[in-house]
C-alpha cells in the first residue's frame, strides 16, 4: 500500500499500471516490517539519462555539443573541411551523422571509429576543468532545435519527479549513461538532483600531469569506456559495489543494466520509457 | 582558530604541530565566513590504506588472504608447487614475495607480472559476491602474525579518529588505496565509517554475464587498474568529479595524489604517515 503522503510525488503521472507499479514496489521496499523491506543504504536505483531523463532527438545533446567544435576546428583548419566527421559537423549534414548512430543501435558499428577518432580530437589535451565549463556553458546557453527551449529545460518532468519520489524515500539515484560522464556532472545537481560523484557514463582516458599547485587532469584523445550494454552492470558494480534495485532505460544498450536489477533474494523494479508522444516530444522506437 | 567542541576529537593525538595543522585547516575550511570556506559538498579528503589507515607489516593483508588461497590451490594441485608464486605461497617462503614488493616500491616491476599472475587466477572467475565473501570472513577470522589482534583490529586509532573528526566537520571521506577495491569494500564502513562507493582502489577486470535472476559480473583474470601513482589522481577525479582538499599516505605510490589535493584556488592540506614506532607498530621507511 502507498503511504497517504505519496499523493503529493508523481503529480505529472497518470493514473496507469506504471504508476501503480512504482508505488507498490516503493511501498514494499521501504516500509519497515515488509518482508522486501531494503535499507536506506542498499536502495540504490540507476538511471540512463538520452532519451530516459531528457531528450535524445534529433540527436543526443552531447552531439550538438561535439558537432559545434569540430565546425570551430573546420573553420579554423580548412583542411579539415574534406574529412568526416569535420565535413558533417561543417556543412550541418547531419544525415551522416544520424545514419552512424542509427547503425550503432543497430549494432553495427563500422562507422563509430571515424566519429569517435574525431570527437576524443575536439577535446584532446585539454584538462577536465576546461572541458566542464565548456559543456556547462553550452548547456545552459544553448536552445534544444525545435522544441523552442534551452537545453536544460528538455529533462523529461514525469522522470524528474520520480528522481524527487525516490530521493524523499531514502533511494541513492545514480545516472548510469552512454553519455560522457564529464558532459553531464557540471548540471547533473542542478537538473536532476544527482551528485557529481553519482554520474556514471562514458569516459575518454585521462592523465594526470605533475606541477604546482597541484598538478592537472588532462583529456588523452583516446576512448576509455563506452558505457553501453554489458558496460554497464559492470561500472554501475565498480562504482556504486552495489546491485540497484531499480533501473529505468529506453534502449537496447539499457537491457543488461535493466536486468541487473534484481538480485537473486532481492525484489528489483526495471522501468522502460517508450516515447509515443509528437505532440510534446518525439515519436520512435529505433534502437529501443 | 580551533572551535572548542575540537577537543572532543583527535583524542589520542599527540599536542604537536601536526595536529595543530589539522585543527587549524578544518577551521579555515568550515568556518562560514572564512575567505578560505569551503561548501561541505567541496569537502573531500582521500586517504590511502594499506601504512595509512591500517598496517601493511609484515606484508599488506590483501597479500596474505591471496597467499592462503594460492596455498589452498597447491594444495589441490601439486603441480603448482613448482611454481611461482604458487611455491612461494606453498613453502611459505616470504623472502621471495617481500623483495618483489621491495622492488616495486623502489620502481622495479620486473617480477610483478609473475605475481601478479597467479594473483589473478587465484579469483579469476567468481562472481564479485563470492570474492566479497571469502575477502569478509578472511578479515573477520585472521590474526595479524606478530601483532596479537585480528586484522580488523589493525587499523590506526589515530587515524580513525581523524577519519570521524573529518566526517563530523561535513568531509566526505574516500580511500583511494593501490589495494584492491573489492577486497577493502566489505569492511570500509564498519572500519573507518566509509561507505562502500566510497572505496577508490586497484580493480581487476569483470563481465557482466547476462542471466536470470539479474545475471552476474565475473572477476576476469586480467588487470584493470593498478591504482598506484599518477593514477590515483585520475582515478579520484573518475570517481568523485571533484579535486580533494586533503590527502593522506605514506608512499611513493601517493606523490601524485597528495600533489593533486591542491587546486590552483582551493586550500589543501597533505598529510604523511611516518612509521616510528617499532614497540607498537613497525619502524621502516622503504618506499616511503
Amino acid at each position: 500500500m502507498a503511504a497517504p503522503d505519496d499523493a503529493r510525488h508523481l503529480a505529472s503521472w497518470n493514473d496507469g499500471p506504471a504508476t501503480a507499479s512504482i508505488r507498490e514496489f516503493v511501498a514494499r521496499v521501504t516500509t519497515d516490517g515488509s518482508p522486501d523491506f531494503v535499507p536506506p543504504e542498499e536502495r540504490v536505483a540507476v538511471f540512463d539519462n538520452d532519451g530516459t531523463l531528457w531528450c535524445e532527438k534529433p540527436m543526443p545533446i552531447q552531439l550538438d555539443f561535439i558537432l559545434r567544435r569540430l565546425a570551430v576546428m573546420a573553420e579554423e583548419d580548412p583542411s579539415l573541411r574534406e574529412r568526416q566527421p569535420w565535413q558533417a559537423a561543417y556543412t550541418q549534414d547531419f544525415g551522416w551523422l544520424g545514419q552512424v548512430v542509427a547503425k550503432h543501435y543497430h549494432g553495427d558499428d563500422s562507422e563509430l571509429p571515424v566519429l569517435a577518432a574525431g570527437v576524443l580530437q575536439a577535446f584532446g589535451g585539454i584538462t577536465v576543468e576546461d572541458f566542464e565549463a565548456q559543456a556547462d556553458t553550452f548547456l545552459r546557453d544553448t536552445q534544444h532545435p525545435t522544441l523552442g527551449r534551452g537545453y536544460l529545460a528538455c529533462a523529461y518532468t514525469p522522470m524528474v519527479e520520480l528522481l524527487r519520489y525516490l530521493e524523499a524515500k531514502g533511494f541513492a539515484n545514480y545516472i548510469a549513461s552512454g553519455g560522457g560522464r564529464d558532459f553531464m556532472r557540471p548540471i547533473s545537481q542542478e537538473v536532476y538532483g544527482i551528485p557529481r560523484q553519482r554520474v556514471i557514463g562514458s569516459s575518454t582516458a585521462l592523465d594526470w600531469e605533475p606541477g604546482e599547485p597541484g598538478g592537472r587532469i588532462v583529456r588523452k584523445p583516446e576512448a576509455d569506456v563506452l558505457d553501453d550494454g554489458p558496460a554497464k552492470p559492470v561500472r554501475i558494480w565498480s562504482r556504486v559495489g552495489r546491485r540497484p534495485i531499480l533501473a529505468a532505460g529506453n534502449s537496447n544498450g539499457d537491457i543488461p543494466m535493466l536486468q541487473f536489477a534484481r538480485g537473486p533474494s532481492r525484489p528489483g523494479l526495471r522501468l522502460l520509457v517508450l516515447h509515443d508522444d509528437p505532440e510534446r516530444e518525439f515519436d520512435y522506437t529505433a534502437g529501443a
